[in-house]
């Protein structure tokens, strides 16, 4: 006697599983087109102060410094670059960070509870808290080889770029202010943070502006061309949902129980209905579905992956609203159908990155865009979810500049950097950071002091 | 820098595959309930058929000899058990029961293209012609142990109820006519076909109806309890769907190309609506999903498995024709949404069993109902998914009874039956088959002729 198929449906499934081990990869690299016009001109303070930072003889020897430590610099990044640091392991590379941080006159440097390096570097007085920043996690899974390969003038190994030469140009600077003796009158918050990357989901900067609730400004290194500024986070949410019924026999049970496929594809048909704003940008998508036993059996499980994202909280919150609204009604409308009340929802985030923008007129961008020029850089702004993300979230100026070199292949094991000329860059992002929070007897402090945040 | 996450949503598809390995299980006995109430009482030709039957010597010797054949038939039981018929793996089986076939007199017997082994075993003349059959396939894979063990009084093996017992019963039924020298008026066509269960769709129950355009009835053995009797078909069609789109970031492409997903939701949502009549029966579900890429991409890929099932063929295709419409509908829906037209969708026909109902007031039916009285069985007339599902398709009375014995466990591991008296269920079916066909001096045959049909 026939009895029902068992499970004629596994090949789709097995497809979607192999398909993710590298669908993303070559769809990686989102939104590299510019977010705003670059200013035309900065206003006068701003011009003023780094052309005062350029002129001062105190500076172009720190900046010669810079250069001069720039052959150390790569056989640092190389060292740091072998340490492996996957996502949620970055300890040992912490160690090795925090090591050569003390060793670099940060003594009081330490690793904080959800194992962020923050050291201080105290200012003259009176001026902004600026934290300067990278981050220790790659998206490389532990036994990765990170052995670093020498070919063609380039420097090959996963996470060589982004964002170790992040971390080792923090290094750069720190020793080449404490080696010159240059003052700054802000104090300067060197960050070697934690989960930047994926599942991370920004934990580590989430916990330092959780802990540190009178940070005025961030200036965070990654691999970016010369002249490129990131002034928007895109914010994220991510949602796992799952529908869960009695399940039963197609022919048999039909007529008595909800089908959790059938649920979940009335929430899909909703959630495709969704309007969004095109400014900000705001997005959903229905990236993965799963469920179902076989073709004959009423499916007791559905799953399925949400992504929203917006260049502004208040725009994602609302989609997300929308969104989250249409599983409760499928449900309603699932179970009506068969007037039953066994079908349910059941959401959990996955994901959770909030974003913004900085400001095209703030003082952060235009000190940015007026030491890109100083460099022979123009400026182009760009967007992205990184790091600042948290800061500008909650108001507070960020941007996101690059330390120097050239890289490519991110995210992949075929990662590389070219440093040629990578003090260049070093020097530009490191005169961005003098006038914001000024040196004494040479240019002022540019970024303003904010009242401290209440927890 | 962060970019999007690789793939957190293996989770549920690897789920949905673990559960397909044993989800049908529990499930497997759809139906068990009647189909229709038993006739009180049959026409008199029938009751008067069955008398004479039963009150005749020639008759009752023959009854004799299938109790005499029992030991050996279960030797045999354990002997076909044992050589594996995997589905569309059925040779090794079909070639030993053809050997078998031809050693009990059946010398033109042979296996058909399809794989079906045929043996007619002519009638006086004048008669109809009634097909006799029982199935060579089991739902176990190549390399399934198939030793059979003895315990607690039960057979056990895979396969050994479900169909080998009625291949065993078939084999006694020539057996004992030919050398009891019972003719019979009509025409026993003796076949042990391929592709009952699950993908082999029937495939072998549908040639035998292709290439014989004469049979007037048939009467399928398939392990059932004494008494019951099968008389309708559960039709069932099956496809598989694809939806296929471009896929892209689902930032990035965000309004740019749409979602196979979405599409795929769209459809679900509009299937889930879709009204079929509770009688005659008709049910149908989208039993499994898959899909995606990872959460942050838009899926270029997602597929679905449809089961509908109806007790009547033009339900079953009006119901598959509101859910087919429904495919064109959701990929038009989500083109518009984004002004494109490069989602497309596919299906794909995984399933096919025709079906439908023999009537309870067909003299078939009446006749089965009448001999079970004769061996004190009432009848309880049932439905399933048979090869029975042929012939009453196409209008040709069939049912399905039992050959003898208990069973359990029918498409597991577990299966066993234990044949003790199961001589009687062989004689109570041999007697149902005598008296449709008619046998010369004792009772006319009571099934009618047919006109045959056309190619």
């Amino acid at each position: 006697m026939h009895r029902p198929l068992r499970a004629p449906r596994l090949a789709p499934l097995t497809f979607a599983i192999a398909l993710a081990a590298f669908g993303t990869v070559q769809l990686a690299r989102a939104q590299s087109a510019p977010v705003a016009p670059t200013p035309a001109q900065v206003s006068p303070e701003v011009d003023r102060a780094y052309t005062q930072l350029m002129g001062a003889p105190a500076v172009q020897k720190l900046l010669e410094a810079v250069k001069a430590d720039h052959e150390r610099t790569v056989e640092e990044l190389k060292t740091l670059t072998e340490i492996e640091a996957p996502p949620f392991k970055e300890q040992k590379r912490a160690e090795a960070f925090l090591a050569r941080m003390k060793a670099l006159g940060l003594t009081d440097a330490r690793i904080d509870a959800e194992g962020n390096v923050v050291g201080l570097r105290k200012g003259t007085g009176h001026g902004p808290k600026l934290l300067v920043s990278a981050h220790l996690d790659t998206v490389f899974p532990a036994g990765t080889d990170v052995k670093v390969k020498e070919r063609d003038g380039r420097l090959h190994a996963p996470g060589i770029a982004d964002d170790t030469r992040g971390l080792s140009v923090l290094l750069s600077w720190l020793k080449v202010l404490n080696e010159n003796k240059v003052q700054t009158q802000g104090d300067l918050l060197f960050v070697a943070n934690v989960g930047e990357e994926e599942l991370g989901n920004l934990r580590g900067m989430k916990a330092i502006f959780r802990d540190h609730l009178d940070i005025d400004g961030m200036v965070g290194l990654e691999p970016s061309p010369d002249g490129h500024v990131l002034v928007l986070g895109t914010a994220s949410h991510r949602y796992e949902v799952s529908f869960k019924g009695p399940g039963g026999h197609s022919f048999g049970a039909f007529g008595q129980v909800p089908s959790a496929i059938h649920g979940m594809g009335r929430a899909i048909a909703k959630i495709a209905e969704v309007r969004t704003p095109s400014f900000p940008k705001t997005t959903f998508t229905v990236g993965t579905v799963g469920g179902g036993t076989s073709v004959n059996t009423i499916a007791p499980d559905a799953r399925m992956a949400i992504d929203i994202r917006s260049d502004d909280m208040a725009s994602l919150l609302e989609a997300e609203k929308k969104i989250l609204t249409t599983l409760d009604e499928a449900v309603a409308e699932e179970n009506r159908r068969w007037n039953v009340n066994t079908l349910s929802v059941s959401t959990k985030l996955i994901g959770d990155r909030p974003g913004g923008r900085t400001p095209t007129d703030s003082v952060i961008v235009e000190a940015a865009v007026r030491a890109n020029s100083a460099f022979g850089h123009k400026t182009l702004l760009r967007g992205g979810s990184t790091d600042a993300n948290v800061p500008i979230s909650l108001g507070i100026p960020a941007i996101i500049v690059g330390g120097g070199g050239k890289s490519g292949g991110s995210h992949s094991t075929h990662e590389w950097i070219d440093v040629t000329d990578g003090w260049k860059g070093a020097q530009n992002s490191l005169v961005t950071v003098l006038g914001l929070v000024g040196v004494p007897g040479v240019s002022p402090a540019l970024l303003p002091k904010r009242a401290a945040r209440t927890k």
